[in-house]
């Protein structure tokens, strides 16, 4: 059932292992999503609800420990988490506290994700009983746990590549399924569509944008507004496969667009040009923004940074950005996303997806055409 | 904009400041997506990257104040928010910190979600800091919140409604996509697609089962096991419609059933008449629970309740269980869900959307037939 081998699990466990120790930290509690995908194999949608919290400790030495509502219990038992103990859950009188609690009583520093981009998936009330009862001290461990994800392994790649390959292959047949008085949400929905048509497993992110002479926004769900002769049309996805995300988008003109758009594309387009031929191992992802930066002439305000990593999640470290001094190495994974503010409160974004190699990067996405296509 | 008239938010706010006051709280601070939908009308699939925390503050008098990476600013102009300040994010530097100690500082007792089904969407590090330099203490709110939520108006009704007959046509299409051989992977993204095709927003959540006389697990994404006769499948979905859920099942037989799936079935349908028929104002979600469990004989084991609330989350309180004397009236949509643990380590499960009326609750889905249905 694991998408990854298992060789590939023991041997991040280790790397984390070998990382607590030189930290000096005696186990590591995890609670989202991507950790125990990435720890454990553990792989369901069931992360939507929200109602159990999930527990898997890695200790400094010895093997994974996944402490869990019992409606999980068969799907981890398909893991290489052989150490499980589950509890009948929801159970507000003890949610997994008990078992955690025994579990985490033997160690004294205990990281867990408290830095940047972290979240707690669980009741903070419930963590402060953890600390008292188990007589744990928690400290950040973000960046043991984030160096090593950043860094994707070959097998990794394979599954960026397929989903990115599946992402290309819906904008290529989208085209023939948009046109002009659809409404932006009709197009959004069956863009959807294609994606699933072209293999992918689920799309949990897909927005767009749609304007005159560039869009105002990069965020927003597709409202019912009709596609009209003159538009500038943008999807942007976050589609996946196996839990790993492809994140880039492709611009379409109906019919001329003024120079300025056709413009802006095009120096969207070169600027990645740029930045591909500065992403080198032992570069800095600060190195890709500065390229970026004097290509566009300081124009990225309003998404904030030039791109960032990609892999179990739509977003991940590092940032491409002026204050990221992250060095590249083979293996990184970046959706590279420059932008430009234009006239009207407008703006434009174009982006490509890319495992930084002894040389030349990969791309995992098909180049976008260099000239705004026009339909 | 808004998916939910203006004065529907300003009602929530206010009835959120009523409670506020009486429990001697200043402000409360959100940082979800679900409170950010419920209070403010912002709606985004931009929650799928964690790079960027949000925060929403209400006053215990006045208005709504959002403070919110720069990225989400034209969105957020189209809510009924008017107060909004913003940063450049990301911004390791001070990521919204000194833009909401300031915000904050004015109050000393601020209410978060830290109680059950809770999450804190933001470095913890960061909220230390913000605790220390605004000078407040932070305190459970869960329930003020959580109570406000769990009934719905009118207007959520009606796209609960929505999102659940979407989500009937799609199974009723469902026999006419799936047949024997084919990959288990393979229907469900048919059934992906059809849920799509019957106009619902987005599938976050899709899981199902397959196997021989039940199944056994109902949280496992699919495999490519191929359907063969003599097959049980079921499919249970969480789609979404202007972010409100639906969350239901269908089971369907390929082939002649043995007779112990087919009475299994038949339990699990009439042991919902029965919840149906209890399910009135005034008495407490575990009413149902005891009222399924009688039926069932305390089967349950395997799902740790017998349902739960359905809205702006795919589950949400309160709990069809034992221990949950919340106590039901007019507006709360529940979604029930009695399962039963049959022989070989299989179950099945058996699921409807309910609305609490005064008298018998509306159906929102169509309720499943009596009978097994046998493909």
């Amino acid at each position: 059932m694991l998408d990854i081998p298992i060789a590939e699990f023991e041997n991040r466990a280790s790397a984390l292992q070998k990382s607590m120790r030189d930290k000096n930290l005696d186990a590591c509690l995890f609670n989202t999503k991507t950790e125990f995908q990435y720890l454990s194999g553990f792989r369901t949608p069931f992360w939507e609800s929200p109602s159990r919290p999930w527990f898997l400790i890695i200790p400094k030495n010895g093997d994974p420990i996944a402490v869990i509502p019992d409606i999980g219990l068969e799907l981890m038992k398909k893991t290489w988490v052989n150490n499980i103990r589950s509890w009948s859950s929801p159970n507000p009188m003890d949610e997994g506290v008990s078992l955690l609690c025994d579990e985490l009583s033997s160690y004294s520093r205990v990281g867990m994700l408290l830095g940047r981009e972290g979240q707690l998936r669980m009741s903070m009330l419930d963590l402060q009983t953890i600390i008292e009862k188990a007589k744990i001290e928690i400290t950040d461990c973000s960046n043991i746990i984030g160096e090593l994800r950043m860094v994707k392994s070959e097998n990794e790649v394979k599954l960026l590549d397929k989903i990115c390959s599946m992402t290309d292959v819906a904008f290529n047949q989208l085209p023939n399924r948009i046109f002009r008085k659809q409404s932006f949400e009709e197009a959004t929905r069956l863009f959807r569509i294609l994606l699933l048509e072209s293999g992918v497993d689920d799309v949990p992110y897909l927005v767009g944008g749609l304007g005159y002479g560039g869009y105002e926004d990069i965020i927003s769900p597709p409202d019912n507004k009709r596609i009209e002769d003159g538009h500038l049309l943008m999807f942007d996805t976050g589609s996946s496969f196996k839990g790993y995300f492809s994140d880039f988008d492709r611009n379409f003109g109906f019919g001329e667009q003024p120079p300025e758009t056709m413009k802006a594309y095009e120096l969207l387009w070169h600027s990645i040009e740029v930045a591909i031929s500065v992403a080198r191992p032992g570069k800095k992802a600060s190195d890709i923004f500065s390229a970026f930066n004097s290509h566009l002439k300081d124009q990225h305000g309003a998404v904030g940074r030039y791109g960032h990593g990609v892999g179990l999640q739509l977003t991940e470290t590092p940032s491409i950005a002026f204050w990221d001094n992250t060095v590249l190495c083979e293996g990184m994974v970046l959706a590279i996303e420059p932008s430009l503010s234009l006239s009207n409160n407008r703006m434009m974004v174009l982006e490509e997806n890319i495992v930084i190699r002894d040389g030349s990067p990969q791309l995992l996405t098909k180049r976008a055409p260099k000239s705004l296509p026009l339909l």
